[in-house]
């Protein structure tokens, strides 16, 4: 059994952390940490583990934690993970930190975005972007994984292999993407009531959010490592789960669709948490609800001569919780698709 | 491997069987029945399926069907089963049937509250009431489970101790009940469009609904085999999934919380699916969406000396596919919990 | 012009008020009190204001905004009312109170169900419970003014003719109440956010809400003033506005539908804003949405021999600012429906 | 007063039009035609209308309807308006047609999108474009109006500052939508089930959406009649009400927040209807729900000198109902805001 340990545990990715967890066979969770609920029942904090999860919240000391376990998640604000990690820690477990601490590779890029200085800049370099299907040698190897964000993994995933192949000019590429609730944390705000969410759409953070440079850089790298511009809006929806990316950008020349279709299948048809769709099916979030699957398609616009891409992800999932666990699975030896097979749940 | 069909496998119901079953490690899902859908991908039907169930719907000869499968669940609209079932069907294959043909003992009961005449009503002796926590024992050794509807599951489980044990007066009993929008079905009408459900909650069928006399004949079982008579308003609640039951009735005496709870815990302490709350704790249906959990508790009315009991579920799990496949493993001699142990989903 | 000050103009009910006070044609609104967002623009605070009310928030000085309007709507917790108003107040204005503070004459019951010190009970006897359609007579004479809560609103109108024609046994009463979100405020709590509430049903405050003794109290007037014992269970629904409530209660013979349909045409045919549907249509609260009726049906039981009444509102108008509107044309001698005619919305 | 009929005001739009002219107080609405409910009681069809409206839903003989009243509105699908108006017709009535038919100039272009024979071509040209804010002059002098797409109005009000004075490249205009599912309408349809919508996003019509060539029609007019190609991509949200519009485009140099805000105030300063937020505020839906508002807001992307707009509307008012009261009043020589300044509804 391989035990783990969750610092953040009751935030929405945390807790998404222990239901997948919960089924997977060769994880036991040994510490469910929550600076705010210390000592209270996690199920008291979460009702849907009564009878199922009968630890208290614990403290984030990851130097105790370290001598417990194999496998550190950190599902914390920004700045944590950075502050308490040491080569100590290190030699002794492997982290996924579910935070953007180590996510961008360029120090004054993460300190001018997330408005924090960074605690331990030390290790960036050694961290591996967690994101399965594109860095899975180098994920296999790596003591600290990068967990990417939501929004950043399936904007990434839905234009890489566009990118990859230069069939798109990446200084036209647009990004909107349209979030669930969930997605905004558990925090008490006014602006997340329900009353405030219900019955409304909005666009937020444009052009400034933090998820922008994430996608830009890695983006890069597929790009023979030019760096690249793009816009990127976030919205949020009145819903709980999921994420759907429209992005656009002009065609290089004109590629049919099945062209671009070939392009996907070449990098991920052997992709088990991909779903290339049908011709003419468009993404919708209900269909990857519960899951660790990205669905993508695409429409060719011969008019403008671009494209458009969608992808459609389950935030907590394969946008969190999923993919740590997909990381955990390929740090630990684990047959990548270890206690993540279960269907979407709809309706 | 168990070998199963699913005749009506593309209502609500239908899928969750299949969602359920595709994670059930001792069950192979053979035969996707739906007569609307015939020769269509399953995977057109429901997306979140896609990749991962490759068959197409096939239409419902149960006679074909019983020559190929162990166990056929019947998920189709009152009458199809009872018009389907013969002995010869029976002699091969065990049934659950998820519709309300074999719910009711009495014939004229049936054919009154349901608006149609029953075609095998030979086999209504033989048919168990599905109600694990109840007649578990019963469950085993039958070939046709008459699998309970939603309301009634857990109509009856909030209130059975107390009717066992007579604690309440079983003609003050009034149960309001709350459901989620998948129990309408999937049909195409008017009043079940995003834009009139939502928003809006409204009773149906008060002192009229089909589900009235399945409760009253069990809990009347509980209750020495005396007939009882109760009220029951069901109520359509602007989300998906999710059951509610606020049930009243008049205390015989003085109890305590105590007093009662230990009535509880007399029935349903090790009852791996019924979680009975700590005290002042109300059920919410946010907490069981997606598992086969029922959560109870109840408060005590000094005042009008009444109790107030709460219970919730998931409609389409422990009310509907979850239990269908609790009754399976019972019926097949597998694990009662085989492949329902997931948790809860949330948010 | 009436000039009227709201003092807590920034929840919910208070921006109601705002809402529909700007649509009297008799009505300005000069004083937007608001102690949390003092000296912050109304519309910075309600963004569907912007460009309508140009205004800043102001403080709640009682004494300062009695010398400025005719009437003073305080929409504030429970207690501020009570611990503000005075005899030189209430000499030169007339003050609509949406809180509970005049709504229980028995102060020691005020004291109990709430939990605060009475303020100022000597008010206590000359205020009116601002039930329009109930006390109309007295509201007119009033210079302060209870106005009812949205349960109680609900409940009592949906009872009243059966219990003041003594056609039930008023100790059978029980209230199932169904809420929509807007009911809980605006404050910023873990447990009224989007993902807490949506998706979900519970019951809150089984046996303790403290609209309880406000019902009671009322009908028991109407009672010929003995007093009643009932059950008021509330619950949140997801969605934003609305309530709806479900009575029941044992005939006191065998009454038919026209029998109890003739007694509640009896009391309120008349009634502007009180629907009584017909025969078999269940009211829904999509059907009252931004709009101050209240509908009102319910059905016959012959099997029980009870009554189940259904009532709906929208919790925010005639179960809160709509009601103080009619209150206040009331008092001041208009029209009783002046600026409350809007038709419901939909969808 | 003045007499209106409506054809289709069964519909969504039909019945928003019907709540709107209610609180016209220069209007009678004397024909409620519905085809699919002929002879049925309007309010048997919307339950808010109960008690207020009593008629009965009439046929679309848009001759009679001539002889009766002063301006006809057609809320129905695209084609029919077309194949009922005619010379003797438009010389009797004046005609605001809230569906397709007259809004594109060129009939090869509807056709071709709209996939069936335009019956009455002989009227396009004469037919104004009823964008108020735009063609105000042309519509006081029409006979026939062509009541804008929804998403068209949303889009051409949020990009026409930007285009008219020639300060982005309209080759780059990308126009991402949201619409609530009113916009669906409400036919019985699978996809539209509350189940289908609630908790999913999706995009539909990618590269083919009918709103496509209005939009570059109307706003290729506004850039001195050049011919103009976009990409226009419409999603569904689950909510009933509201469109956002998102649109990026390539600013033609680098202009500062301030100088794009002075030339959307150049157009719109005086716009009783359009809400040009302050710098830093995002439209939300929820701010104009139940309102004729248009909230338009916008952030310039220095790094990659692109100019990102967004615009919200309520899709049933401002979208289609409250524009054709709009446009009624201009050629009916109304007030142009008469009837239509109800602020907007929150929660």
């Amino acid at each position: 059994m391989i035990k783990v340990g969750i610092i953040g545990s009751t935030g929405y990715a945390g807790q998404e952390l222990v239901r997948i967890l919960l089924g997977h066979k060769d994880v036991e969770i040994v510490w469910y940490g929550s600076r705010s609920y210390i000592d209270k029942k996690y199920s008291e904090v979460y009702g849907n583990m009564f009878n199922i999860v009968d630890d208290k919240c614990m403290d984030d000391n990851m130097e105790e934690l370290a001598e417990k376990v194999d496998v550190i998640f950190t599902a914390t604000p920004q700045g944590l993970c950075a502050s308490l990690v040491n080569e100590d820690i290190l030699s002794k477990v492997k982290i996924v930190d579910l935070s953007a601490d180590f996510r961008i590779k360029d120090v004054a890029t993460y300190e001018q975005w997330y408005g924090i200085e960074h605690k331990s800049p030390e290790f960036i370099d050694e961290a591996v972007y967690g994101l399965c299907e594109i860095n899975r040698e180098d994920i296999k190897k790596a003591r600290l994984i990068a967990n990417p964000g939501c929004y950043t993994t399936c904007s990434i995933l839905s234009m890489y292999p566009l990118v990859r192949e230069k069939m798109i000019d990446v200084n036209t590429i647009i990004i909107d993407a349209k979030s669930g609730t969930s997605g905004a944390g558990r925090g008490a705000k006014v602006a997340n009531l329900y009353c405030e969410v219900n019955e409304s759409i909005k666009a937020y953070g444009v052009t400034s959010h933090r998820h922008t440079p994430e996608i830009e850089e890695q983006l890069g790298y597929a790009y023979e490592g030019s760096p690249l511009l793009l816009n990127f809006t976030p919205h949020l929806v009145p819903m709980n789960r999921g994420i759907l990316v429209t992005a656009y950008a002009n065609l290089n020349k004109d590629y049919s669709y099945e062209e671009i279709k070939a392009v996907y299948e070449k990098y991920y048809a052997d992709e088990k948490f991909i779903r290339l769709l049908e011709k003419g099916v468009c993404p919708e979030t209900r269909w990857v609800e519960g899951s660790n699957y990205v669905d993508i398609n695409f429409a060719v616009d011969p008019r403008t001569k671009r494209v458009v891409v969608m992808g459609a992800i389950d935030n907590l999932v394969k946008g969190a919780a999923g993919q740590a666990v997909q990381n955990m699975n390929l740090i630990m030896g684990l047959p990548e698709t270890e206690g993540l097979l279960m269907p979407p749940m709809f309706p």
